[in-house]
Formats: structure tokens, sequence, C-alpha cells
């Protein structure tokens, strides 16, 4: 079996070397020099009291933030048999650089652009503290949800544009959906799952092609990567409802009672996600009369992401059970009716299905808080503990906006990085999902194909 | 060797699908369906005054113990080298099952069967807080080491039906362990470790067949299945002591001092932990010559379920360090000594050897509680910070009944899901061991098997 | 393919089976014997008042220190294609035994070699709180830093000898560094990684052979290795911040507002860690024209090591995010450039490249402090919160102690486990980075050759 160690870049000499050279540690050493520049004169610790207790209020919620995103995402995009490298690693760089970005730019946008009590910081820096840190790590969950939609057919270069187009465009739309519209989304079913979502798919569009679609020799799943995205998907289980509630005590979110809002944050999203898990096993078996490790990967997670918009609501348990239960199903019909026809339809490749785990759980759940916002109030009932009850006109508009966002930017994102980056190195369908392409020491497909016939 | 990859779906027809959309799908869909209703006319949020900080005061430790429950039990038990999807998933739905249900029917035992202040909730339902969320993990721990003991050779049908029947006995064996016999049992050595694996072990004596043994070819680890089993154990051992821990502080179980109660328990369950890691890897090279994973991962953890029921006292850090250190080594003795005995005498199948792993480091545990209430009497001293010392026998009762509920319990459960259930999907011995019978795009074992032999 | 699966034990005898119960089996169990010893005698709990809250104050901490030593470095050295069952668990067992060992020898050396306010414990006996346990985890990461660079190479038995001889050396340096020079090394750039590697790197000089090196043809990793590194990875970069915080709030390290302080290291931590994953990223396509799993699993880390000795200090987030960057490049260019240059000029084998990741990051780490300080005296200013600027030397001697102590105790250390250990295990080259030579039914390296060639 000699001959077929050879690694792929034999095959492809100089130029393969060339174009990671140009396309992606290029742009990437110059993004980390504009960064520390922009940190060195932008930004500052937050002024601390010694009464605060900022890291015993954020602290552990942020790192099960960050599991999430680092671990949750990474090793759930682990799941192609030949593209598990790139997945992790590229998961764990483009995190990294969006949160960063996020630092700088959203922290810019929040404090400076409409600063929330009318004033920007007196220091005139970006001011640095727990809170800005989950959101960097909410934005990376937002980046990294587009980052599935084009998982294995975007190049690393490509992907990096991606990352620092995405970052801004999230940011303006999440400052429109709490600051303007002031909706419900505690926990981003709109403004991180859907935007994420939307702008992932919009980006697929464009970077996708003949032959990179759910028919690609290499857009599958071995055994053993398999179980390597289960853990991802265990620990977003997990940790879900610290993502959604890593917020609620902000006193800029949660006004009064921060104890007993994080308090339904957490339980709802726990019921949510449990009934998502039973109503997921329950629709893969009954569609296919065999359980599918796509659907318990992804549709398992539904309920995370449909509760987010309600969870800081007084919804009962047997609602948050109920949202959980539908996203689970309409997550799984989504994988098993809807993709497909997307796919054969309009050509959209979608490698981790994000529209079935994301968008459409993400859209239901921003519609579930319009719905729990128009009961409360017809039973004349405050469904916030703190608010008084909000129009379902102003949680619609925030759903458009953060659609509208997204399928914009994502598809303007999609021509920049295809069409007018020169540098760009665009994948043609042979060289995706493909690990060997761009890293060392890999093993070409060929032998990879028999580990995974195997 | 193209003509093996024929996925075994062609091999079955009609047949297995029907199976697991009757036995699994239908079922599973009716217990979420009815857990819909109950959740909705009968468990309401808990009352929280704005001073309280349920979250602060329990949602880490909650969070850890699901680590242990999804993370730790999910993944220690991909060891078999072709069953590592069903593991982990199945350990997914059913600890998620569990959880459920126990919030419901366990929920009702705690505050309506027995309430402990004498009078039920006000509100007339079941009041859902963070400490009932953290009981409903413990006994999603019980039902999953039930499972071990069943591992590959119970269909899905079979463990829904498993854990729907083995929760109300759980809970119900709680009360009276907890509210009857007041015993020492804050990590559930009886009645979560030890009543969990007699349980599964009774259930073992009615699915296990005529070859479904460790002599059965699937039943065993291959490198990589053995590697992702370590993710379980590590998980198991680092958050083993939020476990014995989580409920320390609740005044219903420490009526003073409770951050020093809680402060014993993270204590000594590291220390047992550490010295039944030194034991079990001792006793494994001293057995065999060569370290044994099988002892690796399990019996290095027999030191957090033997100090599960002492961890609470002050048993000095030289008592704690030598329940751990005895612990390992029964526990590496029983895979090494009694289980291949069990097997042979009374055909006793323990697929996990959860026998040596919870059964007998859990009744060791209930006698050193006991022990420990002795010693501290003869010396005239409080083994506890709170409480009155306890006569010994109360102990023994309590584990007598845990012992007693869990194998008459899953003697039932086994005829049950055996005999009664007119659309079980009983597995004969070549399907056991084998996650093609029920995933789809799931290579057949055939070829699985060059993969583990490779 | 039958014949090939005859386990190694066959094809060795009795000769391999008698040296892991004499040179491992018996000295751990004889190890373990004394440490109880030791417990009953000379442990005790720290007596505790009621107001105390130890456990809110530090426990969620240790838990993170644990899961970065358990599972941290135990996936990050699964990166060997056939060494991953000992990798990930014998930084198991040998981490524990480093815990034990350090509560023991560690705990007399803090408390009554040099007791902090001039007296020992009044209970005459080793005080154990949570501070304790978490320098106990501390230790156990600089021992298993040494063990990064013997990996593969070190038998069993010899490894048990280096933990038993480093521990002591390193709570003497660490009592040096900290007591005698009063250092800035809050996350212990100097005193745990830099002293870790430098010890690993003194007896790698002796454990390693001629062959032992990179051209080793087990010396590397497969596909599914690489990703379960990943695993580590990712875990050491998300907890990180709470290793360099974990013991910032307590009163014995800082004297005043410990909350703003752990404030600093968290944040600080963070913000170098994402510079030290761009750096690397870029480092590493740009060295090579392709990315490098060697350089992503561990370059991306430095930051976290670089920052140790600064994190809680007022560095400003610009200064964390150059120090994070710089490491990041540092330790890529180590990994592409100064390891080769080592093995072949000095014979230096680093089997996970230790120097790379822990020993010249850390000594950058330690300078980096020195020369805030400088900066900060040159400004007339305080760098830290609550002491007054310490002059650059006392940095510069802990530092220059730090190497002394780990060289000289390291080359003494591999001196008796390869030349003085009667019963020691020494490995040729060919049982070298081998799993089957030390683990019961693990397939020998033939058919997993294929394994990893597939």
């Amino acid at each position: 079996m000699g001959d077929v160690y050879v690694p792929l870049v034999n095959h492809e000499g100089k130029g393969s070397e060339w174009k990671l050279r140009t396309s992606f540690a290029a742009p990437l050493a110059a993004a980390a020099a504009l960064l520390l520049v922009g940190f060195s004169f932008a930004i500052t610790y937050a002024p601390t009291k010694a009464s605060d207790d900022h890291v015993n209020q954020y602290y552990m919620w942020f790192i099960h933030v960050m599991v999430m995103i680092f671990v949750g995402f990474g090793f759930l995009m682990t799941f192609l048999k030949r593209y598990s490298y790139s997945a992790v690693a590229l998961n764990f760089l483009l995190s990294a650089l969006a949160m960063t970005v996020y630092l700088l730019v959203g922290g810019a946008i929040q404090q400076f652009l409409w600063p929330e009590d009318g004033r920007p910081p007196k220091s005139g820096k970006v001011e640095l503290d727990l809170p800005l840190l989950i959101d960097a790590a909410f934005c990376a969950g937002a980046a990294m949800i587009s980052f599935g939609a084009v998982l294995g057919k975007a190049s690393p270069g490509q992907l990096l544009w991606m990352v620092l187009l995405e970052v801004p465009i999230y940011a303006l739309n999440q400052k429109l959906v709490f600051d303007v519209f002031k909706a419900l989304d505690i926990g981003g079913s709109m403004s991180i799952h859907a935007f994420g979502a939307y702008f992932g798919l919009a980006v697929a569009m464009f970077v996708s092609c003949e032959g990179s679609g759910s028919s690609h020799a290499k857009n599958g799943a071995s055994y053993n990567s398999d179980i390597t995205a289960m853990i991802g998907t265990i620990f977003l289980f997990i940790f879900w409802p610290s993502f959604n509630g890593a917020l609620a005590s902000n006193p800029d979110v949660t006004t009064e009672a921060p104890a007993q809002t994080q308090f339904f944050c957490v339980v709802n999203t726990v019921l949510s996600l449990l009934g998502a898990c039973l109503s997921a096993f329950a629709c893969s078996a009954a569609f296919e009369g065999k359980l599918d490790m796509v659907h318990i990967q992804n549709a398992t997670l539904a309920g995370g992401v449909a509760v987010g918009s309600a969870a800081n609501l007084k919804i009962a348990p047997g609602g948050a059970l109920a949202i959980g239960l539908l996203a689970g199903a309409i997550s799984t019909c989504g994988y098993v009716r809807l993709s497909p026809k997307l796919e054969s339809c309009i050509g959209l490749r979608d490698t981790c299905g994000v529209h079935n785990l994301h968008g459409l759980p993400g859209v239901f759940g921003g519609l579930a808080a319009a719905l729990a916002s128009v009961l409360a109030a017809a039973a004349n009932q405050s469904v916030l503990l703190d608010h008084g009850s909000r129009t379902y006109l102003y949680q619609l508009a925030a759903l458009g906006c953060s659609l509208g966002m997204a399928l914009v930017g994502g598809a303007l994102t999609g021509l920049i990085i295809t069409k007018l980056d020169p540098a760009a190195q665009v994948l043609p369908a042979e060289k995706m999902f493909e690990d060997s392409v761009f890293w060392a020491e890999c093993e070409e497909e060929e032998e990879a194909g028999h580990a995974t016939a195997l």
C-alpha cells in the first residue's frame, strides 16, 4: 500500500502552498496587526468598583458559552469523514477571530453608535467587561452557524473574509433588535440563530457549485466522525441553559428581579431541550424506520434555539416543554422533507443543515415569543416579571430585520468572497470536504476512503 | 469490497422498519404526549422571592451533574466497538426521558405522597425548582446505570419501557431511604448506585440470552472506542465531587452549616477518587501483568460511588482516602474474579460491569457510612455537623430496602419487557451489540470487523 | 487476517508481565500505602467557620483546573497514533498521584517549612482546604508537562518515580518563587510551565535513545488521534482563564480588591489566548504553506502560558493581546525551526514539543511580567492594584531559580530512573510509542499500522 501515502502536496506543487500563504496567512496576519492597533488605542478595561463582583456574576456563564462555541459547534461539525481537522480547527480560529473583532467593532457599535444611556464612555474607549465578552462569544456563535452552512465548501481564506464581514453586520442587527425594536430575544433565537443561519445560507448560494451537495462522495460521515460529532451535540445540550441565561442578570437587560428571570431562563431552556430530544428521536424513527445520526446530532438541540426568545418569560413548564417538542419535530421534518427539496429546487446546499437546526427553530422561537406577548396581553397579564407586555408587532419587526440583514448581508458577503477578492481560493467540487487540501501530514482521500469504508 | 456496503435494511426489509416504528417511535410519542398533558396541568414553577438566589446556589452544581449523566455515562458506554452510536444516543434519549418523567412522577411522590413538611404545595401542583431538577438528573443516573447492565442487548423499545417503569420505583425507594429510614446517603451510594445496578442486573437476567455474554464477538472494544469511553471516565472523575455535594447546601438536607457540609462532600469525594485511581491501576497491573482498559475506565471511579453515603461526614482525609483505595481494589477484583464467575454460574451477563462499579462499591459505601456512625457513637461524637449520630440499623434497613426494591422491580420490569409487551422487539444474540440494526446510514458489521481488526 | 490478532503477551511471555508487576504495580501499591499512613496521621481538614464560604469562592475554579489537567493534558497527549491509551490513562494516574503526594509533601512544605504567617498550624497537621487542592492540581499540571517531554519513551514504572521525585522539587521551587523572591507568577508561567518543561526535557535527555526521535515510525499521529488531541486543546483554551485566576481571590495572594484582580486575570488571559490562536494559525500557514495540526494543537495555547506571570497586572487589553500574538508566533517558530535543530544538535527529543508550548512561552511570560514592572516603575505607577511595584531583579531571580531547579532536578531524576532503579523497565526504541507493550486486549502494531495507513 506504500504508494498511496504520498501526500497531496506532491501532486499540487507550489501552487497549492502559494494560495494558503496569500489567501489565508497574509490577510489573517494583517487582521491581527490591525486588531492590535485597535486594541492598543481604542479598548480599555471597564472601570470597576471594589464592591463589584462581575466575575462572580458573569464568569462561569461566560465559560459555559465558550464551551458551547468551541467544543459544541467545533465538534458537532467534525461529522464529515474527511473534514474533521478543518471543522474543529477552523471553528476554533474563526470563533477567536469573530470574538476579537466583535470586542472592537461590536463594542464600538454598542457603546458609541447608540450608547444605551445616551452618552458614550468617559474614557473615550470601548470599555471591556464580562458582558461584552459574553456578547463576543454570542457573535462567534452566529458566525459558526453560518460556517455550518458552507462547511467543506469555502476555503480558509474565504472563511476569514466571511467572518470579518459578518461581525459588523451582526453587531448592527443586534443593536436594532434590542435597542430599536426592544424585542424579546434573550437567547438570540432571532438575532443569533436565525441571523447566523440565513446569513450562512445566503453565502452558501455563492460558494456551492454543481456537485457540492448531498451527493458528493465526501459529504457524509464515518463511524468515528459521527461519534466525535456527538461530543459537540451533548455539550451543546448541557450548556444551552447558560447560553439563554448568561445575560439575564445584567441590569441593562433585566431591570427587576434578575435572579428570578435567570431562574426562568434556565428552567425553560432545560424543559424545552428535554422536549426536543424526545420528539427528535420519535420523529427520526417514525420517518425512516431507523434512527438517523443527523437528526440526533442536530434536531435534539432545536429546543434550545426555539425557546431562546421566550426563555425569560413566564411561559409555564408545559409551555416550555411544548415549544421543545414542536421544535424537535419541525427540525427533524426539515432534515427529512425540506432540505432535499431546497437542494433540488433552488440549489441550496446546506452542509450541516443549519436551516433545520437554527433557521426554522429560530423563526419559530421569535414567533413563539410574539405569541406569548399576545396571549399575555389578552389575559391582561405581563409575560415578563419586570416589563409591561410588548406588542407583537415589534417582535415581528425584529424578526424581519434579522432575516433581511442576514440575507442581504450574506449575499453581499458571498459575492465578495467568490468574485471580488483577487486572492480568494475558490474550491472546485473535487477539493471540497477534504482536509488534505489544507493540512500538512494529512493522508490523501484515497486511503481515507478505505478507512471510512471499513 | 463494494457488495458488503449494502445496508442491513436491504436484508431485513420492511419488517425491521416496522418494528422500530411500532416498538419505539409510537410509545415514545405517546409518552411525550402524556408528559405534555401532565406538565400542562400538574407542574408549575416553584414560587420564588426576589431575595432567593436559587440559581446561584444550585445551578452550577446542576450543570455538573448533567455533565456526568450525558457526557460521563454517555461516552463511558461507547466502549463497544459496534454499539457506540446507540450507547451515546440512547443514553441521551433515555436520560432525557427519565428526567422528564421524574419531574412529574418523582415530583408528585416527593411533594404529595409524603410531603416533607406535612402538607402538599398550596398551588396543588408539583413545584419545579432547581433541587428537583438535580433530583431528576440523579434519577437519570440510576437509570443509566441500569442501562449499562443491558447495554447492547435490550432493544430501543425495551429500553423505553425499562426507564418508564424504573423511574417511579426509583422515586419511591428514594423517598423510603431518605424520609422513612432517614439514612445517610447524600451521594446516593445506596439509593442511586446500588439501586441502579441491581435493578439493571435483574433486567439483564431477562434480556440476556445464550451467546450474549463476554464471548460474543462484538461484546468488546476497538482502539478508538476505548478512547471515546475515556472521555466519559475522565469527566465522571472530575465532576463527581459535584454529584455528591450538589444538594448538600439544601436546607431540607443540611439544616446547619451547609457551606461546611458541602466542603466535606467535595473534599472527601476528591480524596476517595484519588485513592480509587491509584488502587485500580495497581490492582489492574498486579492481576494481569498488564493494564486493562476495562479497569481503568471503571474501577478508578469506584471511589466516587463508595464515598457517596459518607461524603458529608467528618470521616477525616485519611478515612476518605482509605474508602477510595478499598473501593478501587474491590471494583478491580470484581472485574477480574467475580464477573466471570457470575456469568458462568448464574448466567449473569453485565455488559458494562455495573455490578463492579456501582453494585459492590455502592453496598460498600452504605456499609461504610453505617460503620462511621458506629465509630462516632462509640467515641461519643457526632459524625455529622448538624445531626445527632444515627443508628447503623437504619442505614442497613435503607440498604436492604434499596436492594430489595431494585431486584424485585428489575425482575418485574425484565418480565414485562420480554414477555408482556406485544410490540417489544426482543433481540436475538446475532443482532446484539450492533448499531446497524437500528441506525440508518450505518455500515454493516462485516466491514466494521475489518476496521476494528485493523 | 485471523492470525494477526494474537496479543503481544503471547510473543513476550512472562518476562513482560513480570516487569509491570515489579516495576509498576509494586511501587505504586507501596506509594499508596505510605500515602494512606501519611494522610491518617498528618492531614486534617482546615478549620472552617460557619461564615466561610470556601466552596463558593474556590470550588468552581478548582473544577475548571481539574478539567485542564485531566481532560486538557490527557487528551492533548492522545495525538500519537499508537500511544493514546497510555497518554490519557497515564496522565490520569500520574496526575492523581502527583495531587495526592502534593497534598502531603507540598502541604507540609507550605505550612511547616516556611509557614506564611510565621507559625505552623495549631493542629500540628497539614490543613487541607480548597486552595491547597488547587495547588495540588497545579503541581499535577507541571508534572504532566514533564510527562509530555518523555511521552512514549519512559515506561510506566519510570514515570511513577519521575512524578514522586518531581513533586517535592516543584513544591520547594514554588515556595522559593513566591515566598523568597515574591515574584509575579499568578498563573505559573515560570513556576509551573517553564519548571515542568525544563524538568521534563532534562529527564528526556536520559530516557531518549537513538531512534526515539521524530523519525520513529510511531512517533506521529493518525487522523483519529489528531481529533481526540483537539479535545484537549479546546478544553485547555476554554478553561485557561480559570487556571490563571483560580487563586487570585485568595487573601494570601491578593491583599486588596480580589474581585478586580481576578477580573484582570480572566480578561487578560482570554485576550492573550485569542491572540495566540490568531498568530499560531497565521504562522503555521505562512511557514509551511499548509496548516499543521501540531501547531494548532499546541501553539494556539501559548497565550495562556505567556500571560501567566502578568495576568493580574494592569497590562491593558492591548498588552494582553500583544503577549498572546507574540507567544503564538514564538511557539510556532519553535516547532518549525528550533525543535529540529535541538534534536539534531544536542539530541533533545521532545515528544509533545513542551519546549515550544511551555518552555519558551513560560520564559517569555516571566520576562514579560518583569518588563511590565519596569515600565510601570518608569511611569511611576503600580502595576498591581494592591502592591507596590516590584523590582525586575526579583522576577529574574525567580525565573533563574525555576530553570535551575528544573534542569538539575530533572537531570537527577533522569539519572535515577534510568540507572539507579534496579526494577526500572527501560524501553528500547522498538517498544516506544506503543500501547500494546503495556495494555491487555490491545492489538499489536502490525494491524494498527493498517488502521493508521487507511
